[in-house]
Parts: structure tokens; C-alpha cells; sequence
């Protein structure tokens, strides 16, 4: 059962995820989103939307890339979308953080969900590609629900917000469009996101 | 667009199961749980836990089950496992919950993820059976992380949670053993669940 035993010793530490804080408020305003919230809202996006990936995704894939892409950050936190200084050391942060919680696992799935973080962190495939659209989305959606009240607490520029989404339509043409024009426009109207 | 605007107003209307507590504590002791955490970690055993099945499962499809499976909470909310009152309407609050919210969904995906939620309900076809083990599992092994504080707060007997669990083993013979070991016998012993 020592295989099992480690299946469990990574499924229990995987809890602290729940701890993580992100920026994102949720829907009512009151409170942000934690990062095991956020990966199942991904989930669940990635499969009701997949019919709008620009290239054939295997679903089972980018689920399983969307519910372990912030695992790290339980070694490393979260480092939000907008800090500048924090993404400096961010890379070698979530890189020993890798090593330490897919290394709990039994050999072969730890590498199997290691390489589905580097190919996540890569964006060079199609899920890739879909996995990080839904991670842009879905905290647009979410910005745009509690009335830009994330925007606004950290001032954010549409350039910002632009030069993040740079890839965001290689995931989906189709979604991106209309996360500018639901989510983006209505704010930029009202000043919540500052049009520079 | 509408079909997206439909898709966009169910996913965020989910939003909201982040609101929705459960009884069980996380693995800190400190705070309950929310159904979206759960429903993420469900999910994240699931796709490591699937080669324990009984009978080969369709791992997309009872990840899918997990990942929505607690849905309807969000309008008829969480029933304790052990409150036998609130389980004499549970049934007809979680109907009219899977009408509404499904049903702001394009119909073939409402369609489609409803008659998901009733398998899961059901309990007799492979996935379904192991989503099941799943949703009994991760609230035992937080529990016996958390020291066995919910089933103190409750004073939990091991009778009722035999009952709860008789079909268990259905899902997996193998997980349901290793829980009985080492979530169950050990809170046993030190009489954090109550020996009748």
C-alpha cells in the first residue's frame, strides 16, 4: 500500500490550496477567491466551452492541466497578475515548489502531472492554449460580476490588462471576443478599468 | 451569441456553490469547507485514484459527475449527512434546484449534465458508484487530518457512518479498506468517533 499511502500524502497536502489566496473577488464582492475555487471554476468552464477552443482539445487533458495548475503555489503563493516585482522570482519559486509536491506522488504520476505544469506553463499546445484562456477568463468574468472592484482597488490600466491577455485568443478567438466585449467594455465605460 | 450567453450565466450563477458550507473542517482545523473546494478536490482524486475503481471507469465523465454533483446546493444548500431531518425534503429542494439551474444552460447541456446529476443520485453504473466513494472519502480523510473535530462536534457514532458508507466499497473495495485503516481506526481509538 505504499503506493497509495503517497497517492494520499499528495491528495491531503493538496488541501492547502484552499489557503491560497488570490486578487479575484467572488461574484457578491465580499470575499476573494481562493486558488482550489478558482481551479474548480476552470474545470468546469473547460468543459462546457471546449466547443470554442481555435484547435481540437482533449478535454480530459486540460482538466486535469486546470485543477493542478496552481498546486505549486502552495510552496510558492500566489503572485498576482500585476506585480512586477514578485514575477521576478516567481519562476524559481514554483519551480522547487514542482519538485517537492509532485515529488510526493508515486513516480509515474508525479512526472505525468509535472509535465502537464511545464506543458501549462509552456503554452505551446492547444490545451495549454485553452487552459490559459479559461485562467484569463474567468477572473474577467468574475472582475466584471463585483463591479470592477478588483480593477479598481489596484488601480489597473486597460494597457495592463491588454499586454496579460496578449495569448488570449490562441486559446479562443470566439471567447476572447467576448470577454472584451462583456466583461472589458462595460468597465472601460464606467472607469473602473483606466482607459490609458 | 446566445448559446455563450447562456453558457456564461450558468457558470457564473456557479459562482455561488463558494458560498455553500459543508461540516467538514479543512486540514488546519480552522475552517469549514465550501462546496466549489470540495467538488475541486473530488475531482483531483478521482483522476489519481481511478486505476483503485472496481470496474473501469470513464474518468472524463465522473470527474464531469464530481465536478457538478453539488450544484444544486446552491439553491436547496448543503444537508449534513447525519441530519435526518433536513434529508426528508432533501430530495424534492434538490428536483427543483436541477430544473432551475440546469435549465440556464443551452438544453443539450442542461440535458446532458442533469442526467449526470441523476446518475450520480442513482448510484448504480460504474462512475456514479465511484464519484460516490470519492464524496465519502475526502470528508474522512479531513476529518481524521483535522484530529476528528467535525465528528466531535457532532458526537458522530461509528454506527452512522457504517451506515452511511455501506455502499462504499462499491465504488472501490480497496479505498473503502485503506479508509477504514487509517481515517476510521485510529479516530476509534482515541474515541473521536463515538464506539456503539
Amino acid at each position: 500500500m505504499d503506493r497509495l499511502q503517497k497517492q494520499f500524502d499528495f491528495i491531503l497536502e493538496a488541501d492547502k490550496e484552499k489557503f491560497i489566496g488570490r486578487q479575484t473577488y467572488l461574484s457578491d464582492g465580499q470575499r476573494k477567491e481562493n486558488d482550489a475555487e478558482h481551479a474548480w471554476h476552470l474545470a468546469l468552464m473547460t468543459i462546457l466551452l471546449s466547443e470554442y477552443a481555435n484547435e481540437k482539445i482533449d478535454v480530459l487533458k486540460t482538466v486535469t492541466m486546470v485543477l493542478i495548475h496552481d498546486v505549486v503555489e502552495i510552496d510558492a503563493g500566489d503572485t498576482y497578475a500585476y506585480d512586477e516585482v514578485g514575477k521576478q522570482t516567481q519562476r524559481a519559486r514554483e519551480e522547487a515548489a514542482a519538485q517537492r509536491l509532485f515529488g510526493l506522488l508515486p513516480e509515474d504520476q508525479g512526472e505525468k502531472l509535472r509535465l502537464l505544469w511545464e506543458e501549462f506553463e509552456a503554452q505551446e499546445t492547444p490545451e495549454a492554449k485553452f487552459a490559459r484562456t479559461m485562467d484569463n477568463l474567468q477572473p474577467m468574468m468574475l472582475n466584471a460580476a463585483s463591479d470592477g472592484k478588483a480593477w479598481v482597488e489596484h488601480g489597473v490600466h486597460l494597457s495592463q490588462i491588454l499586454k496579460r491577455n496578449q495569448r488570449t485568443a490562441e486559446g479562443s478567438e470566439a471567447l476572447w471576443k467576448y470577454a472584451q466585449e462583456q466583461f472589458l467594455l462595460p468597465n472601460l465605460e464606467r472607469g473602473t478599468i483606466i482607459n490609458d
